[in-house]
């Protein structure tokens, strides 16, 4: 285990479960913990023996944000933090978009500021029926970060999005689900479970590679300016399976109505082509 | 009648009728199924008779997806396709992007796999009651194809296309309306009627060029990277209406309440100028 | 007051409210309007005693759309208008998306063609129960306008975009609201004052350089190709936040449970780096 003092990090059963543990302090969001989030997914996301991440918080709330009573963030206020500082939230949600392992997020009570940006990049929002969300940036006289102006807008449309960050007002979990933000709502003190129920599922039935390359094409093609580049890509894929043992599996167990057993890695497997593979 | 063996193709009132056509393999998609569907958009396309495209499937399903049964891909397994070759979903789903002609996809049964993702650029899918829908890629060890990881998020946002691409689960007609991958669900046995019944009204009511023209700039300026360059396009198709005969028809037919009978023709009339237009 | 001939403007409270105010003609849209719109929301735009714009339409209608009566464009019929002419509803729309400030619009009756193209890039349209819309264009043998292809699948997705601009059908308030047009509807007769109490509490809760700011980023940031350049501009406004007097206020009242009391100007204090700021 490594050596975590704001998160927790445990794998069992092939799902990652990474808490953000500071609930003394509703888990406020601080420099150390946006290093160890990070540490943390690329630790999942280099671990074969790991499929899918579920993020969570300890105690009451997922997390209620920047918490700037450590003295802040790290940079004097008078100079600033220089051009290569990275703002903290936008660390975590970068991270998670780079991910070729799903993340799942099980929210409860508070999931605002920071503590929700961070979970825009994720695959899954799972709420708990007490989950509140809020942008509440302008209300504070900041900005939003996390690179959350272009999450939300893909999650929720426009005119959510302007809605809930020019007002920055709270919301509960009924509004986030029915706008798309969140994905589902469970009773109170399930979510965690259910986000678990839901790992293990696609643990169960689904290609790692597939699934590595499915979550980049989705993220990554989707902004083309036509649907010409991505087909292209498309094409390269397909006219690779041809000798693709996961694709044989894939057919095979289908037809025998048996649980598939893919053997492909996303450590070794992944098409040496996609173009946002890191060289 | 040409030669289809795999589709049927039947015009009626304006209106094309193009039937995938082998329902004793569920409509399996094949290689030779996609020539032929292309075949028959480029002919409803250039056929001025031609307003609207109906696509459905015979039997008891849409497409049940690829038909690997007939051997599979037109080339060798290990040594693949070659760079030029296209994934045949895709070949489907960029004809009717590139279509001046609307097209509504009457979906019943299952609609999984490329028999789903060569129905993601059609301008309406509407669905049977007993419509079920599913990406279902990842648990066949293969990738989306179709280009569907640009069309899908456009269509219900980053969110839901995350869950049904990385989950790949089969999902009901009324997720898949609620969602909003389709605009409407009908009772089991009456969504052909229904698309046919949608596809009269855009006849008896629309201008064919200003349909052609819309559609295109849906397709093609929602990219920008802002409103200006599409504006741009607005004010040039705005500042030409003065010498339009279909605007003057379109104008009088409303102060005189009776339908329009617009005379432009698709074939001759659209404006040199559109950017998408191939030279 | 400046001469205003087709639309009122009204300051109370640090609210504007821009009305239309053609009602004998359900407040057509005519060049001049377009030029008086314009000159209201710049002024709007530059006064500082402004927070928030609520735009609304005096009688029964908000707009009908183009009014071609007044002998139509300013430009002759056959030569056309030259190059640099801009479509009227875009000179509108354009406007709006610069702006500093968020604008309310406040529906009600017929909001149809370019009657409702203006109001898609304000940052919430509130609906009446009377309200009905439509992008009527095909069905004028016209095209839309006001960047309406831009804006309209960002607000209700593509499918939706397509079905509207397609049909050209005329849609109530409630399919508005489904689908994410309008953000609420109100009671007939409701609709302006609601919207005006949606301005005061975003005057009285939100810093303005914060809401300036908020509002760009998405409209600018959203099209970027990734996550990256939207990161590295969170990472330069939170990186400048250690003096930032706003920030620091926001943090205070919020601790001290008592109304916030921004200082920082929308004319003097926009962080110079922004890179949609025009030099």
């Amino acid at each position: 285990m490594a050596d975590y003092a704001e998160i927790a990090y445990a794998v069992e059963g092939r799902i990652a479960t990474i808490t953000l543990n500071r609930p003394e302090a509703r888990n406020g969001y601080t420099i150390r913990m946006a290093d160890e989030l990070g540490a943390a997914m690329d630790r999942a996301d280099r671990d074969e023996d790991v499929r899918v991440v579920v993020l969570t918080g300890a105690g009451r709330d997922f997390c209620v944000g920047a918490d700037l009573s450590q003295g802040g963030f790290d940079f004097d206020p008078d100079e600033g933090p220089g051009d290569a500082w990275q703002e903290p939230a936008g660390r975590c949600s970068k991270r998670i978009f780079t991910m070729n392992k799903p993340v799942i997020a099980a929210l409860h009570g508070a999931a605002v500021g920071g503590g929700l940006t961070i979970t825009l990049s994720c695959d899954y929002r799972l709420a708990s029926e007490d989950s509140r969300f809020g942008f509440v940036f302008t209300r504070r006289g900041i900005y939003p970060e996390g690179a959350s102006a272009w999450f939300l807008p893909r999650l929720v449309g426009m005119g959510t999005a302007l809605d809930w960050m020019i007002s920055g007002r709270v919301f509960d979990a009924t509004e986030a689900n029915e706008k798309g933000l969140v994905h589902k709502v469970f009773p109170t003190g399930t979510v965690l479970d259910e986000a678990k129920k839901l790992a293990q599922e696609i643990v169960e039935t689904t290609a790692p590679v597939s699934v590595a390359v499915t979550r980049q094409l989705l993220y990554r093609m989707a902004s083309a300016a036509s649907p010409f580049p991505v087909h292209e890509l498309d094409s390269k894929l397909i006219g690779g399976l041809g000798a693709n043992p996961d694709a044989v599996e894939g057919v095979l167990s289908f037809l025998q109505k048996r649980p598939p057993s893919f053997g492909l890695r996303v450590d070794q497997d992944l098409p040496a082509y996609l173009p946002w593979l890191e060289k």
